[in-house]
């Protein structure tokens, strides 16, 4: 796999380019805007994710030899074009949310400016990084809601594309989530990493107790053991048998969790083990974790649904042109006006109205053009939303790496704190906050 | 990013290993299997995908000096266990459906034989690529059957992980599409790329003449134009202004697909443009695309649907020990019984018996323990579904790389043809054929 991220695009891309180096447009100044027009599956808010990881593939964002070789050979785009490929690297500016905090409907995530050459050029790989990332936060900051105080583990990279199955990890610690079980996730960005044993484990041994004495042998008493693997009952009895009352915890994989979890609690009280903690894992989501909120249950993994976005697995943004440069270099808003995909031209800044810390618009300022941004003082009431992420090329410090995902983390924490009651509803409803384009 | 794919796993199987290496287990011989319980979202059959891919990253699957020091540091196993990882090289044995096969509930899509702690911990990669790429194959697969013989292009990358888009491509080949809108998926898979071009396009010109003429000046007459960002009509009417009757194609990106595909159709027979391709591009899946069957549509492209499984983005398949040796060396096969989880131990093979080169069943017959696999001759009538892919840690040619997926697209297309015709139907429904366990 080529490190260069260059070619994570479409090639539509690189043609549109070949033809403004030969129309002289290319070097037109222009203004792209990333956002969603709605919010999927009935979401209440979104969960900006990706930002971090974002700046740095485009950092990586240089045309090798490798990558030209093949534009060559392809004939994908003529001489000039791989004249100026060659050379490229992203030297505009990035302005937009950051990670971890909220978005609506309409709302400018991400601002890229440049060329139309160096921003046209980032449209697929923005959209992927933040498509994914957001959907996966998005989903899991419901769980995180769901789950209260119960610790909560991300555990479904076998259900996600291999590098996507990382990613996923980092957006679901972003959005509460505790600790995941891939362990590149925490090589890569520091996050907590946890696991149990899996049923392989057992069936590897010649009976339960073996595989339990094994691991209690190797992880100390203090583990997590899998009870489900013959017969949950049976299971627990030997878990204590072999462990003692002062076994970790036990984790359930499968049943009618509800149930079994208050079978199991009352089972282990029996046997005095009152403080070995139950996790249960079998196919949750933020429906079956909240309806587990009254059962004696200590900890959540969650997987498939999760690293699936829970139903919607992108987030649907779209990466649009708002403003450009006329040829006597005067600036233009521009929109297309396509059949339900219509969106508003002119570059947007954007503010959180709140009223005694609880967040209750999302305001959208719509400049003519490319006007200077409305300042925060012109919105007192208001939070700004947006930050600079890249000056003339230059990636500002803090939003990349572990440091990036913890500060994203905090925000994210922090921001979910300002909303109404009303948006930590699981029901499909529409956004917790109107979006006001003024 | 890390060129090495070994941690690109779950936590719990490096502590498995360090469990086993501790009570003497981690050499027991073991056999894992890989399959699906059930074909998600109704679906009739499934479709491999990923094998090749697998291959490459099990090669790649090493532990160097910036792994181990995090597992080091992060104390996730002990010193005896990271010695272990020090030197792991997969020396085991891998059987499998080829890729392109198709697959039912029961079959035995991979076999992985080896010790329980370099079989264990090949789970989390072998799924996340398996799980990923079949999604993909097997809704592509639908979408390509849907299509009949029009061109269909993939163009979904910016709807997936940025990796995982490549992987999409990749698969959406294999299943049938025609080329990928994804120029990484051209380098590394020699699959035919395509585009067009955005309506940021269009907007960046001062009218869409403008625009139009510039992209003929760089394509040449055989472009497709995108001319919807307007208004459809006059939209047709500038682009065959500019390019005359003589145009390759025009895109439509919005709008009631069948409605809009007529009209302009008959537009530009209007203008004598009796030639120029319709291109229909908006939120296609394969229900839109059957539904265009009887409009006046030359090709398709596919978006987010595709690389999203559409509705279904995870195959859901599990990876789970069939077999293994005891203290003596005896082979014993193994299953666990949680409820509605329970799997069937011992090694399997698989066979698809035909009858006038119609697929009439999918044949698994359970060996005991290790007992060589049931052999073409004892299934006359069937024809015999596994193939070797790697031997005693030897990865077997053919499979890798573009050669990899040219074969596994021209097997998907030949096998595809073997379904009954019931299995061709879209709605939910059962598997085509059945599973006959022996």
């Amino acid at each position: 796999m080529s490190a260069s991220t260059a070619l994570l695009t479409d090639r539509y891309e690189l043609t549109m380019i070949e033809g403004a180096l030969r129309d002289g447009t290319a070097s037109r100044r222009c203004v792209f805007e990333l956002f969603a027009r709605r919010l999927p599956g009935g979401r209440r808010f979104g969960v900006v994710a990706g930002t971090g990881r974002l700046l740095s593939l485009i950092a990586d964002f240089r045309f090798g030899e490798e990558e030209l070789r093949f534009l060559r050979d392809g004939r994908v785009v003529d001489a000039e074009t791989i004249a100026f490929l060659e050379s490229f690297r992203f030297s505009g500016s990035l302005t937009g949310y950051r990670e971890g905090e909220l978005y609506f409907p309409g709302s400018p995530i991400l601002t890229v400016e440049g060329t139309f050459a160096e921003a046209v050029i980032l449209e697929t790989l923005a959209l992927s990084v933040l498509n994914h990332d957001s959907a996966v936060a998005t989903a899991a900051a419901r769980m995180s809601i769901a789950a209260g105080d119960r610790p909560l583990a991300e555990m479904g990279s076998r259900r996600a594309g291999e590098r996507s199955a990382v990613a996923a990890a980092r957006a679901a610690y972003i959005a509460g989530f505790g600790a995941t079980s891939n362990l590149e996730a925490g090589r890569a960005w520091d996050i907590p990493t946890m696991g149990t044993a899996a049923h392989s484990w057992t069936l590897l041994h010649d009976d339960e107790e073996d595989a339990f004495r094994a691991q209690i042998a190797a992880q100390g008493l203090d583990t997590t053991l899998l009870v489900d693997t013959y017969d949950i009952r049976t299971g627990v009895e030997a878990a204590i048998r072999v462990a003692g009352p002062g076994l970790g915890g036990v984790r359930i994989d499968s049943g009618d969790l509800p149930v079994v979890a208050a079978a199991v609690r009352a089972h282990l009280d029996d046997l005095g083990a009152v403080d070995t903690r139950i996790t249960v894992t079998s196919d949750l989501d933020e429906y079956a974790i909240a309806a587990l909120a009254a059962s004696p249950v200590d900890a959540y993994g969650v997987g498939t649904s999760v690293v699936t976005g829970s139903g919607s697995p992108t987030a649907g943004m779209v990466y649009k042109l708002v403003a450009r440069q006329d040829a006597d270099g005067g600036w233009v808003s521009v929109a297309k006006a396509s059949a339900d995909k219509a969106s508003t031209g002119g570059r947007k800044s954007a503010f959180r109205r709140l009223r005694e810390g609880t967040a209750t618009a999302e305001v959208v300022a719509v400049a003519d053009g490319f006007e200077p941004l409305a300042t925060a003082a012109q919105h007192p009431d208001a939070r700004p939303l947006q930050v600079d992420l890249i000056r003339s090329g230059e990636i500002m410090p803090g939003f990349e790496g572990p440091e990036g995902v913890r500060a994203a983390r905090a925000h994210h924490l922090s921001v979910r704190a300002e909303l109404p009651v009303r948006a930590l509803g699981l029901s499909r409803s529409g956004p917790a906050i109107p979006t006001h384009v003024v």
